[in-house]
């Protein structure tokens, strides 16, 4: 049995099966307009870098099914063992590689593509290597909660010549129902670097 | 020739047809939330109140295509214009429906749908007609500009029985370069209620 | 010893004695901002309603000190301690009165004031007899973490024809060092509703 | 006639003088933010660069009067004069001299301060200059809008060994009345970053 199916992005944070080891999932709104700023096809070949447990790969997966693919890197084995579990529980299993190991090296033998997910582990060298296995026209996403990973994210993609550079802040705050009123709780604001290769 | 064939939502703000008369488009990122919220499939119904330029008409209209249904209510003639101008740019036209009036009224004639989208002309009528015309579990997704239609659309919802109520609050600023600098310009914030039917 | 003897508010949140039973201090960049829209002046008279651990009624009292008084009402005793004990840790002891109590009857027999501060346990009544015990162009200043009870505040304060009334929400990040890097922290958003006697 | 008598910062900002060709003020919810995290105190000496119509220069001369100093810096004369306008309706032009000027150069011939405000024209070698010019535990409060300058202070900062760095990013919308309804506008985020000198 399929837990979701949902065309549009967006599964609730606590469908996926988690870990106190691993932070995540990202959450629910920002993986949303991640997603959006991937620009994904049916067919797409897409690389996520930092998986965490898998949330992004999920989402991407079920975009690009059922000929795509989505290659899921991780330096911490317990995050491919969920993103892993979170692929099956979401039916796209197939879809999904995971490649344990550290980006930029992980990276090196896997195919060109049509998108890249940067949600964790971020340098200036997987920006360099993500240049070079993004197709022209594909689209890079960074998800960065750090002020200088920002910066240094910007300032990398100018200088390798990406185009359509949007730098966008979310801070979304969510209601939790308290004494049966409306309470707002805030999500760490986050930053959302998108571009597409020249 | 298609002005936009990607699969996920999130059609840049400056692909839509706009006029000085109306406001819009709803911004990319609050549509994308939006359309998030609404858990769309192909093939689903959606009535889109206050469609305004008919920016949610279109991202929804390309999420339930090519079975599905959209309609599209406004009281300005301007909006319907607009929106079926929209539709045709982004090759929806025969998917979606446009109802010229002010709702409940404009409502009273339209089948039962799995979602409804309320941008504007938000109202307690509005709300118990929406009920009316949603299937069981079917989504009522309301994008709010006003602190005390946020109000009035909890209270209503929370009477009218729907469940999964969820609130949220985006706060979304986006980078102009300026001087080979970004400076983060902010959009208002919205608050985006979701919600099932019982 | 005085621990802060800066004129301008904004005392670090670690500075204040605080306990595991009462939440708090207000935040110091809303205490600032709240502090800011009660207007207050050497002399002033302030009353405190909901004062927890008395961060706001210190950050009052330093400002009409030395011919000042802050009334600070709490409906928890641990409360009324801790006010007690952070007022004299800033030396504001003699500027400040507690009620233990629930307002608005705890109120009942304080002295006509400049301004009120309503941190916690708002409702119709609270602000009813706030009107009362305000001088005409005197300050009321609501902290509102509520959806509801910002509506409800905004309501009642038009109903009672407070004048220049105001509407800001806060959304404040701090950022936390890790790894060399800074990553924001999000606190939750918080409405300031603020206006004056007419 | 003084405009405005009140102890706490937050004028609100239509008090001030303005000009199309200057931007400004500082808006008053991020001036009061602003103002607090300089820690001033009557007499304290300061330096506010890039003092654009003043209004800053305004809050901070009345919190230091009547024995302190403001020296406000601006490279654009109608700034210098905007600034002496608003110094003069505000009773504290005896309290603030306008050096008409490109920071650093500007700053070379002022006394050691006990704050430095940047609300404009930050660099490198301003921050270096502002070191020299700070008291020991001196506060050096830098309003960035843009995200490179925002991560060139805090790196500058920490290399000349600026002590108790605070970052703090402040999202503001404040209510505007449409149709007896509160519509939320939003303010530019901006970047507030403190530090003092060790």
């Amino acid at each position: 049995m399929r837990m979701w199916d949902h065309k549009v992005p967006g599964i609730p944070d606590d469908l996926f099966i988690k870990s106190d080891r691993i932070p995540g999932p990202t959450k629910e709104e920002i993986r949303v307009l991640t997603i959006s700023k991937t620009r994904l096809h049916k067919g797409s070949y897409v690389i996520d870098i930092g998986c965490g447990i898998g949330s992004l790969t999920v989402e991407a997966a079920l975009q690009v099914a059922p000929m795509g693919k989505v290659f899921s890197i991780d330096k911490e084995k317990e995050s491919i063992r969920l993103t892993k579990e979170n692929a099956k529980r979401f039916g796209v299993e197939d879809i999904v590689t995971c490649v344990y190991g550290k980006a930029p090296e992980a990276m090196y033998d896997l195919p060109i593509v049509d998108s890249i997910i940067i949600g964790g582990g971020l340098s200036q060298d997987v920006i360099k290597t993500s240049a070079k296995k993004l197709k022209v026209n594909g689209c890079i996403v960074i998800n960065s909660i750090l002020l200088e990973t920002s910066y240094t994210a910007i300032v990398e993609l100018k200088k390798l010549n990406f185009k359509e550079l949007e730098v966008i802040q979310a801070f979304i705050a969510k209601g939790r129902e308290v004494g049966r009123k409306t309470m707002m709780i805030a999500r760490n604001p986050i930053t959302i670097i998108s571009a597409k290769k020249s």
